[in-house]
Parts: C-alpha cells; structure tokens; sequence
C-alpha cells in the first residue's frame, strides 16, 4: 500500500495491528461514537482517600497489560509518572502500556521499565531524551504509537485508545476528586490533556501534593469521574514545571525569519479584528507574535482569541486587550498559571476542545493562524518533527498536524540548519504533518507557498513578498542523506484520525 | 409485586415496559457504562448556525417518535419548549416524547399538543399547571415517567433514557456553539439541568437570543457538543425568568415551624466549620437560612458549601465568608445570576454532579443537612411532593428525594396544613421520597424523629427540643380521605435508581 504522502506501508503490523493508511487530511471520515466508561455507585459517607499508590493498585486492581494513561502538564518536571511506575514494578506487574501525552527527559527511568518488561507498550504525542533513543534503539518489542494531541484527545474520547486506569498529577485537589492546576506548590495551569483521560478511563486517580477542604473552588475535573486520591509528598520538581518559555530569539537571521512570517500574515489579510492565533514557546515563534502584537497595535486590532500552549507574552495582549480571550490547553509559565487563575476570559480547555477532529468541531478549526516549526519540510510541503538527522525519534507532531488542519493560514517557520543538513530536502525522512495542510514556508533564504494556495502567493506578491519555488529553498551544497535504518518498525505515526501517514524505523 | 415503600406494582404497565420495584435506598446497584453519543467530523469553516427552528428539525431530520429534551432553567418564563413544539406541529410531526427536566403553567400549549398526537410521551422531574392536570386526566395514553433531579441525569448519563435531539435554551451563545447562562437579556444562571442533555444526546441544538463573537466567556457547555446554533427573537417573558424567590415567611407558625428545623440542625452538632447546606426557595425554607445564619455568625462557623438552587440569602453568605462555596445547578434570582458570573467560589455544577447515583461520587452525598418541604408525610416518614389532596399531579420529586439520600440530615418541614387534611397522614398517597431518607419531621404540632436516628432522638432531648412520636402529629379532627381513582396509570414515579417507587392513578 502507498498512501497520501506516497509512504509505503505494510498491511499489517505485528505488535500494532491493520494499518489504515492515510487518505488526506480530511478524507477518512469514521462513523464513531463516544467510548462510555463504566459507572460506579458511591454511598453517602464512602471516601475515595488512599494510603498509598500501592493501596491504589491493590484496590483496582492494577493487573498484567493493563493501559495506564498519564498527562504531561508538569513536563520535565514530573515525578507522578516515574512514581506509579516504580510502584507496578515493586508489584510485579508485567507488559503494561503506558498512554502519556508526552514524554520527557524526566521519564528517563522508563527506560529501565521497559527493559524488565514492566512496560511492554507505549502510546505518546511526543517523546524527547533518553526514552526517545532506547525507543529507536529497538528496546521495545511492540511499536510505540505516536498520535497528535487532538488525535489522542479523539481516540480515547471514541474508545479507540481504552484506558484501565488514569493517574491525574493533580496540583490541587480535595478529598472526593475535584481537581485543577492553579493552585498548590506545583501549580501548572492547565490540566486540558487529562480532559479525555478523566472522561474516559475505567479507573481514575488523582494523585496530589496540595488536599483542600472539600469542595475545591473552581473545579476542573469533577470528583464525578474520580475514584481514588492519593497524597504523596510532592509531584515533582518545581524548577522543570512551568520553568518558564524559551526566550526570544536575539539571532539576527531567526529574527528576520520572524519578521517575514508576521509580514505574511499582514499580507494575507488576518490582522484585523477577530484575529485568533496559536503558537509555540519557541525562540523564533515568540519574535513573531511580537511583530504581530506590533501589527495589532497599530492598526488598533481586536483579535477573538490566542490557543494553544499559552506563555507570559499572551497572558499579556489578553490583559491588553488585544484579544478578548485565550483557550487554555497548557500553560507554559506561572504567568498562565496565574491569569488562569484570576481572569476569567483566560478559559481551561480540554484536549478534544483543542483539537480532536471528532467532535462537533474543536478550536484549531476556528484558528486564522498559526506559527509551526519543522525539524525538515520537504518539496511537498510535508513536514517532520518526529525524526531527527540521524533517524532518531527526538519529538512527535504534538498539537502541530491539528493546528495546520485547522488553521486557514498555517505557517512553518523553518530555522536556520545547525548541522549538516538543509531544513528544506527533496522528502522528509518521517511525514508528520502533510503537506496539503501547509500553506507557507518561511526559511533564512526566502518564502515559499503552497500551490494550492496560489490565492495567497498573489497577496503575498503583491504585499512585497518575494516568493520562491521551494524547490529553490533547498541548500545546494549540503545534500540530504538518508539515515541508515533496519527495516523494523520501531513507532507507527498515526495521523490525527487514526490513519498511518508514516513509519519510524530502528536505527543501527 | 409489592416494593419497599409497600406499594403494590404490576410487573408491566402498558406504555412504560416491566416494573423494577424500589426495593431501598440504596439497594438496586445496577452495573452501568456511561451513555456514548453519536461523534460528528467537521470541516474547518463548516458553521452551525441555522437559519430557523424549521431549518434545524428538516437537517437533523427530526422524525416521528423521537425524543425531545428540555431543560428547565428558564422556568415560568420559557418561551423555547413552545416554539419547538410549536415548529414539530407546523411540520406535522406525531408521537413525540418530551424528556424536559421541569414542566410549569407556561407549558400549557402542550396539553394541546398531546391532545393532537404531536406529543405523545412525557419524562420529568416535575410537573405543575395545566399540564399536570391534563396528565391527570388521562390526556396522555402513554404514562408519563416521573423521576429525580439525579435519576433524569444518571439515566441520561448511562443510556437509559435517550435522546434524539436536545434543544438548549441558551441566554449567550456564539456561533460554533458555546452557550453560558449568565450574559443577556434571557441570563438565567446555571445550565446544570442541560449538561447531561448536551453531553449525551445525538443532536444538540442550541436557541439563543444573544449571539455574541466567537468565543463565548465563559463557556458552560462547549462547542464539541453543539450541533446547530439558532437565533431567536426571545427566550420567554422576562419576568418569569429569575424572577426572584419567594418571600421570607412571616407567618408566626412558619416562623416557629423554621426556629425549631434550625434548632435540630444545632443539636445534631451540625453548625461547625465545614458545614454543607442545602434548601429550597420557599417562605419556610427561606426563614430556617436566616435562622441558621445567626447561629453560624454567633459561633464563627465557616461552612463548606451550599447546594441546590441558588438565592440571594445563600450570595450573600458566600460573600460574608460563611460558606466557601456554592455549588450551582440552578439560580433562583438575579443575585445568583450576578454571582455566578462574577465569583469564582460561586460554581456551576451539572445535574450529574449535583445528584447522579450514577457516578464516582454526587454532591449531596456530601451534605450534611437539607431543608425538605412536604404534601403529606406518613408515619413510616415516607414523603409525597407529587400529588395534591384531590389526588391530582401538583409537582414532582425535583431534587427532594436526592437531597434526602444523600444527606447527614434530612428536616422535612411541613407547613401547616392550608385546606382540609392533615400534613401527617397514615400512609401518603404517592410515595415520592422514602421514609428510610428522611431522618426529622417539623410540624406545627412538634417534632418527630425517624426510629432509625434514636442517636439524632438523644441529641435533640439533650437540647431541650420535645420529640413525639410522628404518630401523634396526625391530625385527629381531620382523617384522611384516599380520592377516588381510576385504575388507570397515569405515571409512573421512579426513584432516583430508577427502580418504581409508587404510580399515580387517573382523577375521575
């Protein structure tokens, strides 16, 4: 089989299953239903406080191949993961799958867990550091799946990603379940990815280092889906939760960079009132939300809304105004953390809310636009951010793929090469994002875009814009090369409805 | 059959299927999986606002013998149940059931709906006006199915009762479908009694009369559940909406009648930090709020929550600092409506949350006292709230047989008796709220205490209250005289589980 990106994939994979290969971004369209987890009847009086997580297990109980999902909003800064994992171990548990939004050089223990064959299988939109590269080393014997976040967000929310038991790093909670991340010594924000986790899991538990009086105030997840809480003694580390965003790029080149995509979204027409707006924390997309806070101040904008992964610097334009109102679904600083907490146009979201393309229509649809990075891009505009140079998963799409799906102007600004190699290349080594979702390149030698959006090039061209064929964006001297590579599939990357848009091999 | 309450059931009725008899409180545990809606798969730029009521039912396509559901938040003021109803006759539409969580005199253009065949079901919590009446009467050939605030939530909530098509009254709403009940001219407060709608039916339709710019702050229910969006001229007659509650008693009787439920609430230990409070919004009701104000300001008790439907006395609680919170399914008046809007500690809970035996955990579970108001009470302590002296519907459980369950502390405070039957009676006519919920009777006549709390029994001697039995609190002068019926079904009455708890009969 060949799918819509021109990968070849087998029918079957062992460890994974029938690959539906990938048909287009909105080809493949599921008749589906919400997954409807198992009730329980509490009687008044009944606690759900636990002594320990062991306890926790015994009670479920914990068994062997169980699917223990987990969110990653005290990124690498967490310590629930590495807790509940050294807990099945001292149990004895056997071949469990973890489902964690995303993974981080905090996780490092992981590896050792799968090593001994606690963990057999592991379901992510992300995975970076030490468990990344046992991953392509081929530690594990089952292929990991990597999804996007609106992809996981409606995998579990439609029962094709089943949860036995989700843990909840809770930074506040009370004694019957309720649950937020504003509040506490480990406040992070946001707890939008455990939205589908807490909806959807047979079991759910809370675990926190911050117990209030009942009832907490305000509530995030509702003690309704909630069936255990357990207080340990602190969920991390603070210094790697909400550690503050990338700084703004000084480079000269990214800055131009920057100041090139802000140019082309003024070009296109979108800086004007009702602008909504998603971007990353990092060093180039933050220069250009400065261009374009620039742009709104001038014209005196008004934009509808900023999404995504929220940092210090929206918190801001909120508070100035600029938009009316930010959707929540991480926080990258304790300047989100707060104004989540104070400004009530400042609004939690889910996962599914953000970006799941099986609902009655999630936020990245309403996006004008939004700032992506790349790792590659290629001639046809497909994009990884899975795979590094070497072949090495270093990353995953993220909220990336449902951002350019759903966005009318997605822009990938693709940073100056560090290594040996061009950002733009003749194909990418791991399609993540397709092409056909991406609308504009912006590299250090110039704008490219799409063809399906000859409308834009024209606007573009007309604003002052030089636009080149992407084809001319490709560094001459350095040429690509490809990784070697064994033939075993050591991750499936599923693309935000469930498809297979590429593989990831192991590396030598 | 015969149930727990003593009430002799057939083990099928016509029109409502086999008889689950009540058989306790907390006995029937059934082994349930949460309710799974149909998914939709937008496109981004694909939009949801209809152009009429027409437009909504000819896309859906709304078909005979679908299921409608309501909510009841704008009370006596809803103009949206009779446009919808009023759009279903136009098209010609027959045998409709209404699965709406409260039924009031506006309603009344649906008996003429049933009378010909538009509407040919009925589901509720509670019934009044001329609707009640025509039930009464036989109007309908099905019976109607009569439930609790927390049973309507957990049956929709696990599949029991499913629906076709929700509409929801939204007073705010954008065009993607978020709705909140707090901004324009329609703002009735909390949407608690739609959220199990929203969450579980096939096709949401939102009707607003205030459509705002995308996006909604703050959203109650979200865009992911949101079908078809539709602006109308109006909601309903303002004055009927938050149209503030009932006047503190001033009746002398009343007012003994309400010193005396708080002085039980003190004896019982109950005014200490940490108290939970829940009670309705009449005269009586209101003038025990004030009575265990002044206790709780003269000892400095801090309490947790109060619960229910909100007013302007329980606002101004929070905002004194003797509650820390309000959990809110429903507001009463204004105040509540400014409340919720503006205080983060005033929250809006769903009907799940508020009293679904179906869940991880309800609010009234958490209750350390509720306030019940009663038509009859019979000395097995049993309560009827749904039938009147003559026999006929007058109302319906609501929240009152939750509340009971759930609570520490069930006080039913029965008014003096305003025509010619005792309010303490040997046995009630309907058995709404079971005896074994309900822990304290106050009449005007004394106090009675349910065998089952002999400890609440010694609390209150110990405080100088004079327990008698509730036997002696019958009226002597006055017997109570059964009305006579038709054999005839003309609802059924299920008790929170879902099991039978009595039927009420055709008035001749």
């Amino acid at each position: 089989m060949v799918n819509a990106v021109g990968r070849e994939l087998p029918e079957l994979i062992e460890g994974y299953g029938a690959v539906v290969p990938f048909a287009g971004a909105f080809a493949t369209r599921p008749r589906l239903r919400r997954h409807g987890a198992r009730t329980r009847i509490l009687r008044p009086g009944e606690g759900k406080r636990r002594a320990s997580l062991e306890d926790v297990f015994r009670r479920i109980p914990v068994t062997d191949g169980m699917t223990l999902s987990f969110h990653h909003h005290l990124r690498d800064g967490d310590g629930v993961v590495n807790a509940v994992l050294a807990t099945a171990a001292a149990l004895g548990l056997r071949d469990l799958t973890l489902a964690i939004s995303s993974v981080f050089a905090v996780h490092a223990p992981l590896v050792e867990h799968i090593e001994s064959g606690v963990v057999g299988g592991l379901d992510s939109d992300y995975i970076a550091g030490p468990v990344a590269d046992a991953i392509s080393r081929g530690v594990l014997v089952r292929p990991v799946i990597l999804r996007t976040h609106g992809g996981r967000a409606g995998a579990i929310e439609c029962g094709r990603l089943e949860i036995d038991v989700a843990f909840i790093a809770a930074p506040a909670a009370d004694d019957y379940g309720n649950l937020n991340g504003v509040a506490g010594p480990s406040a992070c924000g946001s707890l939008g990815y455990a939205f589908p986790d807490a909806s959807c899991a047979e079991h759910v538990v809370a675990v926190t280092d911050h117990l209030v009086p009942y009832p907490l105030s305000p509530i995030s997840i509702p003690q309704t889906r909630v069936d255990h809480v357990v207080d340990i003694e602190s969920l991390g580390r603070r210094a790697g939760i909400a550690s503050g965003t990338t700084r703004m790029t000084e480079d000269p080149v990214r800055l131009e960079i920057a100041r090139t995509a802000a140019t082309v979204i003024e070009a296109a027409g979108l800086i004007a009132d009702g602008f909504s707006y998603q971007t990353g924390a990092g060093g180039t997309a933050l220069a250009v939300t400065k261009f374009v806070r620039q742009m709104m101040e001038e014209r005196g904008v008004v934009g509808s809304f900023a999404l995504g992964g929220i940092t210090a610097q929206l918190v801001e334009m909120l508070e100035a105004g600029l938009f009316r109102s930010l959707l929540d679904v991480q926080g990258f600083d304790l300047a989100a953390v707060a104004s989540l907490a104070a400004n009530s146009s400042h609004q939690e979201i889910g996962a599914g809310f953000y970006a799941s393309p099986f609902s009655s229509g999630c936020a990245v649809d309403r996006l004008d636009c939004v700032i992506l990075g790349a790792t590659e891009v290629d001639v046809d505009f497909n994009v990884n951010v899975v795979t590094g140079s070497h072949g090495r998963i270093m990353g995953g799409s993220g909220g990336h793929s449902d951002a350019a799906a759903g966005a009318r102007l997605a822009i990938v600004v693709a940073n100056p090469p560090r290594g040996e190699r061009s950002v733009v290349v003749d194909r990418v080594l791991t399609a993540t994002t397709p092409g056909e979702t991406v609308d504009v390149v912006v590299t250090e030698d110039g704008v490219a875009v799409n063809p399906r959006r000859w409308d834009l090039a024209g606007s573009l061209a007309a604003a002052g814009v030089a636009v080149r064929d992407i084809a001319e964006l490709r560094s001459a001297t350095i040429a690509a090369q490809a990784p070697e590579a064994c033939a075993r599939v050591v991750a499936v990357v599923e693309y935000r409805d469930g498809t297979v848009i590429d593989l990831v091999r192991q590396v030598r």
